[in-house]
């Protein structure tokens, strides 16, 4: 139990509120992201390192949003652009949190399909805890994965 | 990120190795138990409250126990005698850990299904969190209740 060794990394994925235009965490992972804190980190903010990984769905506001037309593939462009700004300001949200809380952290975004890309990311990057939000999933919605 | 809030409480469900007349932690168990010691607990011993929960399954020793010969009611209230003084020695195990590190901890048998037991326990106890270990349950060992 000696906390010289490394710190305790936490992969979270995150994602933006539905309410449109407004690009901000939603309810269920600001809520795993604040259990997080009181919860694991508690007061030992150097125990710690706290890794974002927020997944963009391609396109997947393409069908809904009613103040685009799209005419042509530069109109793809912005919107992916658009996406991409939106993704960076959802981590910023997080980075600025842990800032201020003064815990480590790094945060990415990845395009695909979350669920792949979560497994994917916690194959590569092999943390010692995956938080992610409730979303429906019912009563277990933070998941570890095997480290051993 | 107060520490003078209350404590984390963990749950954990612990189980024997499989080993006959060996009644200890499985090896699952036991690094599930040393995973959060150091990823979870760290330094913060004051931080946590351990809940250890050992799911007696009844009878499973019953058919392959070739040292025992079942011929009267009696026969088998041994039989659940000595379960219960192995299940208590496995408890045993992780009280002593706890109370060697200054952990506070509660310990408890139950009977019936572990998958049905662990579900119900941790509806009546609530848990902040939920840790077992992998049995070969995939790559996703442990898992959080939903405490909000």
């Amino acid at each position: 139990m000696a906390d010289s060794s490394a710190p305790t990394r936490v992969m979270m994925a995150v994602n933006e509120s539905s309410l449109k235009g407004y690009p901000h965490p939603s309810i269920s992972c600001r809520a795993a992201f604040d259990w997080m804190l009181s919860k694991l980190v508690r007061s030992n903010t150097d125990g710690f390192h706290l890794l974002f990984l927020h997944v963009q769905v391609p396109d997947e506001d393409g069908f809904d949003d009613v103040d685009s037309i799209y005419a042509s593939p530069t109109d793809f462009q912005s919107m992916k652009q658009r996406d991409k700004i939106r993704g960076i300001h959802l981590l910023e949200y997080f980075v600025n949190q842990c800032h201020q809380l003064g815990i480590k952290c790094e945060a990415w975004t990845k395009q695909g399909d979350p669920k792949e890309v979560i497994c994917h990311e916690v194959k590569r990057v092999q943390p010692d805890l995956l938080v992610v939000g409730s979303r429906g999933l019912g009563p277990f919605q933070r998941c570890a994965p095997h480290s051993n």
